[in-house]
């Protein structure tokens, strides 16, 4: 029944993707070779996308000889080099000439019920290995493609920000100004929806926190917690009216062209207290003396324990990375998801690369004021962390 | 560090929620008991929020007995009985009487990883068997209660709707017209993100397609396509502007408090083509016969039969859900998630029990002027489907 005759062909991987994606297989490919794995089977939405410049629903098979062939159910109409339309994963082995002894599939990414019908495409008797954390140490190290798209977000993730002020009116909720920034966001082309990894994840793509919500405990591992303003949705914006005396942190995921900056920046309506502007002072601090000692590598863990390290001196460790409930880390990497390789936690054994991606953010809840804190995004360069993200740290008047 | 003292602390599960959860439990339990498991472990936030009312960090543990588990990572502060708080799950075998022989997992809602880890906890020789079926099949069924929330969805849903019109400026695109409805929608009380189940599942709050978009294949399978503004997301609008002769078809998710109504309603800039007309007019005619038929102990197949048949005989089949690209059902249940149990498709089991809550969508698409047709979200009564989103359904101008 379908009017094929109408139909658009279009190359699998976009022409001026071609050389990109073709690195990104040889590094895979590469990777692959150092283990027992002959090949990797690719299923999800966010390595799909990586490894072939647009998401499509099919897979992804990669040799570690670096060969490559991809298999699409939907859509209709893409074309390429080993390119197959199946309608079911086991028509694969028949596209191919070879049957892996040893075949790798990415276990933090499949359900468990994919893994079970994955791992039989080639037949009973293949071992199978999980190579999630190869392929994560893989997209961890951007190319300069990437960080060129990182920095074009970036570019209007910034724009975005120096709006909210504009968008404040007397008496409004953390809740509306949430909506007014997601509409803002949108505006300057923000695509409206980003990824996280892990099913059980779930954030807005502004979220804006005011006040003693700051500290209400959350079930997500999230920098900063909030209630929420729905027991099934228990993160963020809870309803609260933005009064004089309180901070208000904006933590918005850019995600204007498929890869993401994460920043933050925080507001307050007068008066501030010291607490907060020396907290804040704080968390600026610290990315500075990050961004000089954060190079190739150095342990994660040593940038968590530096971090941690300033806000004891400063006698802020009780409310470092939160209050009531305190998130174990200060950074992680950022790419095509939010939370991507490696993250910056007292037992990462991630060490930083050049290219790594990194969201670096210090922050603190001040009880009965908010939280306060800077997040920016930075590349690992030989010499130190390049901010991505160059805006305004400063604490700034909402109702200037 | 955690200055435990501010803590505030609350029932895991809600006063008001405790006999509803008990009664899901204990549907659970007795479907639990025609199996081999002993007890079911819960960790994905979408059945841990249908057993308990909220969402935690941890997991529910279900015995076939009735009795039930609660074990919290994070947020702090929950009380309850059988309520643990562990900081990893293999702490769990500790806080119960008994060791299963046989314990069952969610195949669809674990990451291959995490059913690994899991499979473990009650240490090794113990069968694990896969419930996911089970688990839909119960959810599938709704309580008056849950009845009563997507009603009251669904009210604010239709006052969403309502302002479409209001929403439109001349020479705007389908993605400006999206952006405005997803703050109306906000607005009004929309928790701002919704549920899908499957990890490659990606949708817009609000989709708006209009004119040739309509028929841009993607890889998703949801009822309509679009080429998306990226392709890194490509699905829905795509920045076409709105032009007389077009539909607008506006399909809007609403969640406002856990639960969701689905709704499609479709909109045109003059003058509309008499095929367009005829074709939203069978979508309309198909949702009266299926409102008849759709009673418990009819099979999902018949009803997707039925729509195809009507829609073959008004001469419309090869635009019926899709042109260059078809989807291969009509309708699909709704509720936590806006994709659950019972699918209306070909070769669906599934039979319709009273209680299944089902978005009915029949959908056409007009080259060269885009999608028709209305979706409902209905409830299964002895005497057919009750209407939940009752508004109305007929084309309306954007500019009136």
């Amino acid at each position: 029944m379908n009017a094929m005759t109408t139909l658009t062909t279009q190359t699998i991987v976009p022409g001026e993707w071609q050389d990109e994606v073709a690195s990104r297989v040889e590094r895979i490919a590469r990777a692959l070779a150092k283990t027992e794995a002959d090949c990797l089977l690719i299923a999800d939405n966010v390595n799909i996308f990586y490894t072939t410049a647009r998401v499509v629903a099919g897979f992804v098979l990669i040799h570690r000889d670096g060969r490559v062939w991809r298999f699409v159910r939907r859509p209709v109409g893409l074309t390429g080099e080993n390119v197959h339309y199946v309608h079911k994963p086991e028509l694969i082995a028949q596209c191919v000439d070879f049957t892996p002894r040893c075949l790798a599939l990415l276990g933090d990414r499949l359900t468990h019920a994919e893994w079970q019908r994955l791992s039989c495409v080639f037949g009973d008797g293949v071992e199978v290995i999980d190579a999630s954390r190869l392929m994560s140490g893989v997209r961890a190290v951007k190319s300069e493609r990437e960080v060129e798209l990182l920095k074009q977000d970036a570019a209007m993730h910034i724009r975005s920000y120096a709006a909210v002020p504009s968008l404040y009116r007397p008496g409004m909720t953390d809740v509306e100004l949430q909506i007014e920034l997601e509409r803002e966001l949108r505006r300057n082309g923000c695509l409206g929806l980003f990824r996280i990894h892990g099913a059980s994840m779930e954030l807005f793509m502004a979220s804006v926190l005011t006040g003693d919500n700051a500290d209400a405990a959350s079930p997500y591992d999230f920098a900063m917690g909030g209630a929420g303003s729905h027991l099934s949705l228990p993160v963020g914006a809870n309803g609260t009216v933005i009064t004089p005396g309180s901070t208000v942190m904006v933590d918005a995921c850019g995600n204007f062209n498929g890869y993401m900056t994460d920043m933050t920046r925080c507001y307050y309506l007068a008066p501030l207290s010291e607490e907060a502007v020396k907290a804040h002072r704080v968390s600026i601090d610290i990315h500075r003396r990050l961004a000089v000692k954060g190079r190739p590598g150095v342990q994660a863990a040593a940038l968590y324990n530096e971090a941690l390290a300033m806000a004891t001196e400063a006698g802020l460790a009780a409310c470092f990375m939160g209050h009531r409930q305190q998130a174990g880390f200060v950074g992680h990497g950022v790419g095509i998801e939010v939370n991507e390789a490696p993250v910056l936690a007292p037992r990462s054994r991630d060490v930083l690369e050049e290219g790594h991606v990194i969201a670096l953010e210090p922050k603190f809840v001040v009880p009965g004021v908010g939280a306060v804190g800077v997040e920016n995004t930075y590349v690992v360069r030989a010499t130190g962390l390049e901010n991505l993200t160059p805006a305004p740290e400063q604490l700034l008047p909402l109702n200037a």
